[in-house]
């Protein structure tokens, strides 16, 4: 009846759709303030207000026919150029409207750019932990997703590890950067260390490597640091972003891609991006949101009420003797399981009425990922049940 | 560099591309009144006072992290139960919330459903003249796209062609009603017929044949035509819905799936149809606009303007010598090309600066697709240059 393809995906699913329904079941029962869940990455923190503002303002100044209308697929070009000179002034780059796309999302900017470039059986290069959804994203096009073993030490990308995981069918590799699920922020140490292995073996096969890197969560850094813009780094980087953190707007689907001009045939693969916006569906960005953020590129989400929570978690889950990488950016923390198998940590957290994500679902079991964008008072009413686990587990 | 399935999409585009910029330097160039652009299917009538009201109460007084966040991929709960509501209230349906997925307008909702059915090789029948954005939808998940010959003399369906069309490999016929670019409405008995065709077909080949009807163009009728719903006459049809020419917010990128209970394995199906609106890309419809659309089912666009351009272009033509089909629906008129290559018939209308489409765009050669989602005036001022070009092709 459904494509065998889809077989496999729909009974996963319905795991982890249980796991929604049991956190559902467990707030109707114990009331939803003693359920500590850390499961979502969905932004806490409301849209800044001036989102509101220039929604009215658009529905009261611009003409509706325009507003809600048809543009070119690639998006507004006013709001593109916006975008492009955004991005120079903060990164020193050199894009104009014409290195950028308008895409649902950054979810949707990465089908697209996957769809441009991807023939069948290329292999698409990524390191775990990572969002297991991009194999289906590669495989959506045809694409066979290659992980490259963590670095559990760390938590930045293995550089050996990549030069062996590169062969001649390697079209692309997509990092996240700030990282989902371990929080870290790859270096510029690290991202030169990729664009040197990725150049060499372009050079070696004859081929175009490309670095997709998706950027949801490149606003979201703590302590002032820094998250290198990879297109200064390695030639053909595309970029693929999204508001949906930096703006608290996960459900509007708005996002955008960066297609340099160093890219190799970049008009090709800017016009083949276009299309498979449209062929996909897509069409084009919702049309009202692509305004809206045009006129937010200086808006910022309360990064200080995640920071505060980040601190409270690490430092009191360290104090208790758990291990974790002190998270830089977005909003994870990848915690070493004090269980061998994470998923009977994961299970013992659920009756503390702790929800956590098991690392497995990220390609790196014996970790556990803990979201921390949820109120405070989750995070300090969570700490007497880890104390607790602490104590089951590891042993005082 | 790109992939190779995209080189040829990528060098017809710029065809494409090339008809659009020649519109553009005209308008320069004679002025934009002086311009009769009928090649575009972008509503010209904008979006009823309502969209606009509803969109500023959500503002004021819905939570914006709910408003603007993620919800079940399928979309908000309430807003399906609502369409649900109005479908049954409208055509004696027995739908609910569970038989509804909110999607990227009617093209995402499309891919959705070729995602979830198609394996490869599969082949999706269509019937000319017909959108032929269906060819890369059905390519994008591996299916094949095979056309049905037009009968020229009605537009209807031919059920002949059909019978003859479909095979052991047939997985879904698409439907367009009523239908880009005739403007016809596929009749009831039409519909019947081609129910009466899959059902016997898939009791010969023991298989499941879809029928995903693409609706846009419902509520664009005209003189009280009615349009057929289709899951009453035919069990696996799937519905694919658009509000964007209907509340004329093509840009936003809001539409619907309906899945009935009848479809075969409807649990199944359903379930895929909302994973494949997650990997695609989409993860789920704009959530403003779900919430927007779920307040203004009762809403109409102008549809007297549409009217008004439909019979002054239809009697002005006819009047003149050109063959057209009346159209009951949508915003099209199809005009058999009075040259027998009707692309010298579309270049001889650019030199009276009207703008016609190719009826080869929609694997029908002969015709010229006419749009009338333009201003009055439009209408108006082109006739004396269709007169002239009356006299030049039929004779006087």
């Amino acid at each position: 009846m459904i494509a065998e393809k889809m077989e496999s995906l729909v009974s996963n699913n319905s795991v982890i759709r249980q796991m929604f329904e049991e956190g559902r079941v467990m707030a109707a029962r114990y009331g939803s303030e003693n359920v500590y869940d850390f499961s979502l990455g969905n932004p806490n923190v409301p849209a800044p207000a001036k989102v509101g503002e220039v929604i009215k303002e658009l529905l009261d100044h611009e003409d509706p026919v325009a507003l809600h209308g048809y543009m070119p697929n690639a998006g507004f070009p006013d709001v593109r150029a916006k975008i492009a000179a955004s991005l120079n002034s903060r990164f020193g780059t050199g894009f104009t409207a014409d290195n950028i796309i308008m895409t649902v999302g950054a979810a949707g900017g990465l089908n697209c750019a996957l769809k441009a470039i991807t023939d069948p059986g290329d292999e698409i290069l990524t390191f775990a932990p990572y969002f297991l959804e991009y194999r289906n994203y590669a495989a959506n096009h045809g694409g066979i997703l290659k992980e490259i073993p963590p670095d559990t030490s760390t938590f930045q990308p293995d550089l050996t590890a990549l030069l062996e995981a590169v062969g001649p069918r390697t079209k692309a590799l997509i990092i996240n950067n700030p990282n989902n699920p371990s929080g870290v922020i790859y270096t510029e140490e690290t991202i030169k260390g990729i664009a040197k292995v990725l150049e060499d073996k372009q050079k070696e096969y004859g081929t175009d490597i490309f670095i997709l890197s998706d950027e949801p969560y490149r606003e979201l850094v703590y302590s002032g640091a820094e998250v290198p813009y990879i297109t200064k780094y390695y030639s053909n980087t595309i970029v693929g972003y999204s508001f949906s953190k930096t703006l608290s707007l996960p459900g509007e689907r708005i996002g955008y891609l960066v297609i340099p001009d160093e890219v190799s045939d970049h008009e090709k693969v800017f016009e083949a991006c276009v299309i498979a916006n449209r062929i996909l569906g897509f069409v084009n960005a919702p049309s009202l949101m692509q305004k809206v953020v045009g006129e937010c590129l200086d808006e910022k989400t309360d990064i200080g009420f995640y920071a505060e929570n980040r601190d409270l978690m690490y430092d009191a889950l360290t104090e208790m003797g758990y291990e974790c990488i002190r998270p830089d950016g977005a909003f994870y923390m990848f915690i070493k399981s004090p269980a061998e198998d994470e998923k009977e940590f994961v299970n013992a957290a659920k009756e503390e009425h702790i929800l956590l994500v098991p690392g497995s679902s990220f390609a790196c079991s014996g970790f556990v990922r803990l979201s921390y964008c949820v109120s405070h008072e989750t995070c300090r009413n969570s700490l007497p049940g880890f104390k607790r686990l602490a104590d089951r587990f590891m042993g005082q």
